[in-house]
């Protein structure tokens, strides 16, 4: 099968391997219908995070139809179409049974498996898929498939900001998952909803998706802006979608105390001084987004139509050219690419 | 009148000092019936904290009858025997009215104005202060003197720790704010309580106020240690009331994915590493304790019985010895200390 290959930064092939097969009785094996290239894989991509290993197989987003399962499979059957988390997780344990199925007491990283390819294994398949009502027509797959990650993710972090009536909510990262959380905090009916951007493009997807104000200044220069749009408070909560030092204190310092901030960007480089944490008074939480928590809210608001997040992937490529993908998204040419076979 | 004032490191004098009048029309003066030192004192004690001048006027904790009001007061009144909290607040703000008076848009550390002598000088009286129901006996100062932190600090440790019916809670300091997390749980119905103490004296206090466990080791072998006491799971919460690099490790690693982990200790050379923040999926909530929110409630608690939180005092000196009073909770001969005129 055709897979997403990393052989080291900047070093993308798309290759031949080896099928996957049934490991453990509860694994499931899915024939993906389209796969993408996430904002976190530009790490490695850009050598500011390690491989796992040489070469490592990318990816861990996934939608598709279920090709086999394993024989304690009772929940998903051959021909389901399914969408999963990029953390598979039983969903059974007491931290899944409370809402934070990716950091389950089972959890396996789907990136450690690699879901940029035509067939995947699923661990924990009963806990990690979930079917759709039916067979979805093709104009849904992208949508569906940015319920995998960045839309739950970015509704992970309006969740945490405290999105919801009467609330101003700023966001932090124009990217595929500040954009989603955008949408999340706008169906969340969030009154006021602050998108940091200086990219045209992502500014016009922002107000389309529910920002009623943009703001490009960064750092403290962007946190006075926020609070000069809410009476020199700061938001009542912040969606940080970056994973930078200068994200997180931007995001902490344009939040008022008492304020939440949902953080989901990988950290990379961050350290919080205690005392100005103290004295921000905020709420932090944030980290891996349990987005199987939220996938069969996000799937039915999908099948309804009542939102569209698959407007977040504005490139689209057959995966033998994943490494112009790379290179799009690296170059901030692409907000999210999404690879077809 | 008498008042405490230090020096510098380890030098703590008691002096007669002009007492204090109004200026502003916002302002009362109290006459304090009892006054304590805080183990926050004890930083610039240490040499840990700079003096904010020198000789700096001591305290921040207060109970007492009002002396005299400004022409703005109206919710107090001449003879009202009043406590309020280490913060003074305007309690009418957007902050205030999400009760987190402690960052009032007009907040004012008492700590700048000192409060371990006879008078003190209380800003925004209508917001800060609270009227008992009548005058107390004795024997109730104790407590409502602890209701003007240590106790207010712990109840907002155990609250933003999620402590509650079916909740294990952890708590990180055995000294009076940690041993009042555990009063406070206990009161809010928690199941658990497992207090970090290694001090005999304390671990029988912790035990009085509701700990069901005790866990003498520290760092990452007591977090082993809660979750060991919790089927490997981590706490639900933890209080965390020390506030260094060790305590805040300490409560977030005994705490469990998607947990809370309540943090007052001020913070000391605490620098959180971002990704070990992110995997541990906690919620971080904490800062100076809204005091003030929780006064009224936490009065009728002691006026009624239902909590005696003044037996965190554990030697009482006139107010002429605070010095071998801030040496004794110094060398760990006293947990709190209450001062007396």
């Amino acid at each position: 099968m055709r897979s997403v290959m990393m052989y080291g930064p900047g070093d993308v092939r798309t290759e031949e391997r080896e099928p996957p097969g049934i490991i453990e009785p509860t694994d499931a094996i899915i024939r993906l219908s389209a796969t993408c290239i996430c904002g976190s894989d530009l790490w490695p991509y850009r050598g500011e995070e390690p491989l796992f290993r040489t070469p490592q197989a990318m990816g861990h987003e996934y939608v598709g139809v279920v090709e086999q399962i394993g024989s304690d499979v009772k929940n998903v059957t051959v021909g389901d179409f399914v969408v999963g988390s990029f953390v598979a997780s039983d969903n059974t344990c007491d931290i899944c049974l409370a809402g934070y199925q990716s950091r389950c007491r089972h959890n396996v990283m789907m990136g450690s498996i690699g879901t940029q390819a035509e067939l995947a294994r699923i661990p924990l398949a009963d806990g990690t898929l979930v079917a759709t009502p039916g067979q979805p027509d093709r104009d849904l797959i992208p949508s569906l498939l940015a319920a995998s990650d960045v839309l739950g993710t970015g509704w992970y972090a309006a969740t945490a900001a405290g999105a919801g009536p009467g609330r101003s909510i700023a966001v932090v990262g124009d990217g595929a998952v500040g954009l989603s959380a955008i949408l999340a905090a706008k169906l969340l009916g969030t009154e006021r909803i602050i998108a940091f951007s200086r990219h045209p493009d992502r500014q016009t997807l922002a107000s389309a998706f529910g920002a009623t104000d943009i703001v490009e200044e960064r750092g403290d220069a962007g946190a006075a802006r926020v609070k000069e749009l809410t009476e020199g408070y700061g938001a009542h909560g912040t969606a940080e979608a970056v994973g930078t030092q200068e994200s997180m204190w931007q995001a902490i310092h344009s939040t008022r105390p008492g304020g939440y901030v949902g953080y989901v960007g990988v950290s990379h480089g961050v350290e919080l001084d205690g005392l100005q944490l103290f004295f921000s008074s905020v709420h932090l939480h944030g980290g891996p987004a349990p987005v199987r928590h939220y996938l069969p809210e996000l799937i039915q608001l999908i099948w309804d139509g009542s939102i569209d997040p698959g407007r977040v992937f504005d490139l689209t490529l057959p995966i033998e050219d994943a490494s112009e993908g790379y290179r799009a998204m690296d170059e901030r040419r692409a907000t999210k690419v999404l690879l077809t076979f």
